[in-house]
C-alpha cells in the first residue's frame, strides 16, 4: 500500500473544507485591515535560509538534491576530500536550494528583492505551507501551513493595536473565546539589567519562556545551573511573583514601573505598553480579553518591542494558538537596514483541533454538494441532466449519480457524502413535471417543480 | 541582492489577487458539479513517483536530500562503490523523498491509500503547485500550479459531458471565448489498425500529437524515418486530410465511421463520441464551441477513451489552455485494478496571460483596500481609528496610514496601492462629524457622516 511520507498528511474533502473555513476567516479579516496577499516559492536558494534559524534550525531544513552534472561534480569532489575531524563525509555542493522553513525569512528576502516595487509601509499576509525535518509526533508535522501578517516600514504602535483588533475579530468570528497576552521585549531587557545580568538577556529570556511548561522553581534552578548569582535569581523570583499576580493591567504596569522604571529601556517599554492598552481600551474589543503578561518571552530572538500571544479560554488545553511581535531589523540579514516592522502568526493546526473539539465548524460554511439526483436509467438521467442545467445556474451545488446503479448504493453515496437532499425522478415525475425531493435528515418528501425546488434549496 | 531560485517566482499582491480570481472561478464551478477538494503533501516517497513519467520525467523530479546519518551512510557507500559503466558516480540512497511532479500520480496514490474512507464514484478537485526541473524559459517555470478535477470509479460518459459543461461554464464566467476539441483514443487505436501499424500506436500517436507545432509533411516524414511503410503513411495522410476538413461534427463522425468502422475499437470510439456530442447538443453550451478533432492525440499514454483540449478563440495565440481524458487504469500502478476514471486540468498560467492580454480581470473581484484614512496626527488618528471600527464592521476594507507622515507621501501610498477612496479628517471634520471623502479617480470630494460614508462605499 503506497502512503504519504512520514510526518506529512493527505487532507480529505471534509478536512480541506474546514481548513479553508479557518483560512478564509483569517484572510477576510486581514484584508479588512489593509493587508495584501503575497506568495513566495516553496524553494529558496540555500544561502537565503542557512544561518537564519540557529544550528538546530539549519539541521531541520529540507534541502533539494542537485541533479545531473552538478551532482556528479559534487559527489566526485566530496569522495576525494578527506573525511573531516568530525568523522563525517563532506556534504558540500549536494544542494543549492531548500524548502522554506518559515514565512518570515522568505518575506524579508521578498521585501529586499522587491523594495522598488513596494509602497511602504507595506502590509502583507501570506498563507502557505512550510517544511521542517522535525521528528514527527502528535500534532507536529513535517509539512504545515503558516498564516502570517506583517507590516514593515513603520514603527507606529497603532499597528500593534490593530493586531489586537485582528485577533479579537478572527476569534469572535470563529466563536472561540481567547485571551491576548501582551508584553514588551524592552521590559525583559530592563529586567536583565535590574537583576544585574544585562549581558545574559538571551539565556534569561529562554529560561522565562519555559514558565509555561515548568514550575518557577525549575526555571530558576535552570538559571542557577548556568551560574546566575543567587542575588540575581532572588530578584528575578520577586519579579516573576508579581507577574504571576492577577492584577488589572494598569495596576500591573504601575508595579512594574517602580521596579524597572529606572532603566531607560524599561521606561520605553512601559510607555509603549501603556499606549497600546489605552487605545485598546478606547476602541473596545468584541470578545477577547487583553492581559499584560510580564513573564511572556516568545522564543524568537529578533523581537525588540511588543510581543503577543493568544491563548484559548476553552476547556481544551492547547497552549498558544497565535504569536507575534515587533522587530527592529528583519531585513538587515539581507543588507537592508532600518526597516522596523511587526507581525503575527496564526497556528492553523491548533485552531483546527480546538474548533473540532468545541464542535465549532458551521455546517453551512463547510458543506459540499447540496442535491443528488438518483439515476434510474438513461431517459430519466437525460431528464435530470437537463434539470441540472437550470439548478446549477441558480448556484446550487448538485450532481447526478453517473450510473444507473442500485438504489441502495446511490442512497449510501448521498449519505457518505453528507448530501442533505436527494431528488427522485421516475416515470411519474417526468410526466407530471414534479420531482420528488427527499430531505435526508428528516426523511420528509416533497413534490416540487424545478422552480419550487430551486427556491427551497436557496 | 537576494532572489528567488531560477525558474521560480514571487507573486506580488495584485498578481495573487488575479490568480485567486481564476482559481476561485474554477473552484466554484467544480463545486457546483459535485467535485470535492483534497490536498496532498508537497513531498511524496520517491518510489511513488519514480517510473511514472518516463525516463525524461524521472530526470526532472526534484529530490529531497537525505539528512544526518542516512546521508552519511549513503555517501560512504557510494564513495566505496566503483564508478559505473556510464562513468557516473552512484546516486543511490541520497534521497528517499521527492517533490510532486503533477497531481495525477499523487491522486492515484491517494485513492489507493484511502480507498476504504472514500465513496465511489469519487469526484475530487485539487489546486496545488507542482515542481519540475525543466530548463526555465518564457512561460515555463519550475514551480507552477495545476488545477485538476477527476472522477474515478465510473465509466459513465455523462462525466465527459459534464466536463464539457464545466469548461463552458468556467470560460463563460471568465469571459474568454473557447473551443473544446474532442477525440477518442479508441479511434487512434483503430487508426493504427487501419494503417496496418497496430503495434506502433504509441509512436504514431506521438507523431500526430505534433501536428500543432509542425506541418503535416514534417510529421509524416518523422514516421518515414521511423520506418513506417509508405502504404501506411499514405493511408494516414488520407485520414489526416479528412480530419483537417472543417466539417460539422455529425458529418465528420460519419466519414470516419466508413474509414475506421470495421475495427471493433473504432466502433466503440465512434459510439462514445456520438453519445457525448448528442448529450452536449441536448443540454446546450453557454458559449463554448465543441468540435471533433480527429487529429487530437494528447501526449499522455494513460488515456484510453475520450480526450479533450480547450483552445481560446482570442487573438492571443497561446495554444491549449486545458486538457484531459479518460483512463481505464490509473490506480493500477499502485495495485488497485479496474478503477476507470476521467479527468481534466486547467492551465492557470496560460489563462492568466490570456486574461491579462484581453484585459479580462474584473476590478471588483481583484481589489484590495477600499478606503484610506489620512493620518494628520495623534488626536485625529484616534478619531479615525474609532471610525474604522464601525466601517470595518460594515465589511469595508479600510486602513489608517500608521504615521503622521507628509500628506504627499500618504496620497502617494493610496495611489500606489490603488485605493479608490481617501478620507480626510482634520479639526473641522472632527467637530462637525462630517468626514471629507475623496474619490481618487474622479477627484470629487464629499462631506459625509460615517453612516453616509458606509452607505456610499457598500
Amino acid at each position: 500500500m503506497p502512503n504519504t511520507p512520514k510526518g506529512t498528511r493527505d487532507f480529505l474533502p471534509d478536512v480541506v473544507r474546514k481548513r479553508n473555513y479557518i483560512f478564509g476567516t483569517i484572510r477576510a479579516v486581514f484584508e479588512k485591515y489593509g493587508y495584501q496577499p503575497i506568495e513566495t516559492p516553496a524553494m529558496e536558494n540555500l544561502e537565503t535560509l542557512t544561518g537564519k534559524y540557529g544550528d538546530e534550525g539549519d539541521r531541520l531544513i529540507f534541502k533539494i538534491l542537485q541533479r545531473d552534472q552538478k551532482l556528479q561534480s559534487a559527489l566526485s569532489a566530496n569522495a576525494e576530500t578527506a573525511i573531516g575531524d568530525s568523522g563525517k563525509r563532506p556534504e558540500k555542493g549536494l544542494a543549492d536550494m531548500a524548502l522554506r522553513y518559515d514565512l518570515t525569512v522568505p518575506f524579508a528576502r521578498f521585501v529586499v528583492q522587491h523594495q522598488n516595487e513596494l509602497t511602504f509601509p507595506f502590509r502583507r499576509y501570506q498563507i502557505q505551507p512550510v517544511w521542517r525535518a522535525d521528528r514527527p509526533q502528535k500534532g507536529r508535522y513535517r509539512e504545515f501551513f503558516q498564516c502570517d501578517a506583517d507590516v514593515v516600514g513603520t514603527d507606529s504602535l497603532r499597528c500593534e493595536v490593530e493586531y489586537c483588533q485582528i485577533f479579537d475579530e478572527v476569534f469572535a468570528k470563529l466563536g472561540l473565546p481567547v485571551e491576548i497576552r501582551l508584553n514588551n521585549r524592552k521590559l525583559l531587557a530592563a529586567l536583565a539589567e535590574y537583576i544585574g545580568e544585562k549581558d545574559r538577556l538571551v539565556p534569561m529570556t529562554i529560561a522565562i519562556d519555559k514558565l509555561d511548561k515548568m514550575p518557577m522553581d525549575a526555571v530558576l534552578e535552570d538559571l542557577r545551573k548556568q551560574e546566575f548569582p543567587e542575588a540575581s535569581i532572588e530578584k528575578l523570583k520577586g519579579f516573576l511573583e508579581i507577574a504571576a499576580e492577577k492584577l488589572p493591567n494598569a495596576e500591573m504596569l504601575d508595579r512594574v514601573a517602580t521596579l524597572l522604571g529606572e532603566s531607560q529601556e524599561g521606561q520605553k517599554g512601559i510607555e509603549e505598553l501603556r499606549f497600546i492598552l489605552e487605545k485598546i481600551g478606547d476602541l473596545g474589543m468584541e470578545s477577547a480579553k487583553v492581559v499584560l503578561d510580564l513573564s511572556l518571552a516568545r522564543g524568537l530572538n529578533y523581537y525588540t518591542g511588543a510581543i503577543f500571544e493568544v491563548r484559548p479560554l476553552t476547556e481544551s488545553q492547547v497552549g498558544s494558538i497565535c504569536g507575534g511581535g515587533r522587530y527592529d531589523d528583519l531585513t538587515g540579514i539581507f543588507g537592508m537596514k532600518g526597516m522596523s516592522g511587526v507581525g503575527i502568526s496564526f497556528g492553523a493546526d491548533r485552531i483546527y483541533d480546538l474548533l473540532e473539539a468545541e464542535n465549532g465548524f458551521p455546517d453551512k460554511e463547510t458543506e459540499g454538494t447540496k442535491l443528488l439526483f438518483v439515476n434510474f436509467g438513461e431517459s430519466e438521467a437525460d431528464y435530470c441532466h437537463n434539470a441540472l442545467v437550470k439548478i446549477r445556474k441558480a448556484g446550487i451545488r448538485a450532481e447526478l449519480y453517473p450510473d444507473g446503479a442500485k438504489m441502495k448504493k446511490q442512497m449510501k453515496y448521498a449519505n457518505d457524502k453528507q448530501i442533505p437532499f436527494v431528488a427522485l425522478v421516475g416515470e411519474n415525475e417526468m410526466q407530471s413535471g414534479h420531482l420528488t425531493l427527499k430531505d435526508m435528515e428528516s426523511g420528509e418528501q416533497f413534490a416540487l417543480d424545478i422552480d419550487e425546488l430551486i427556491q427551497k434549496l436557496t
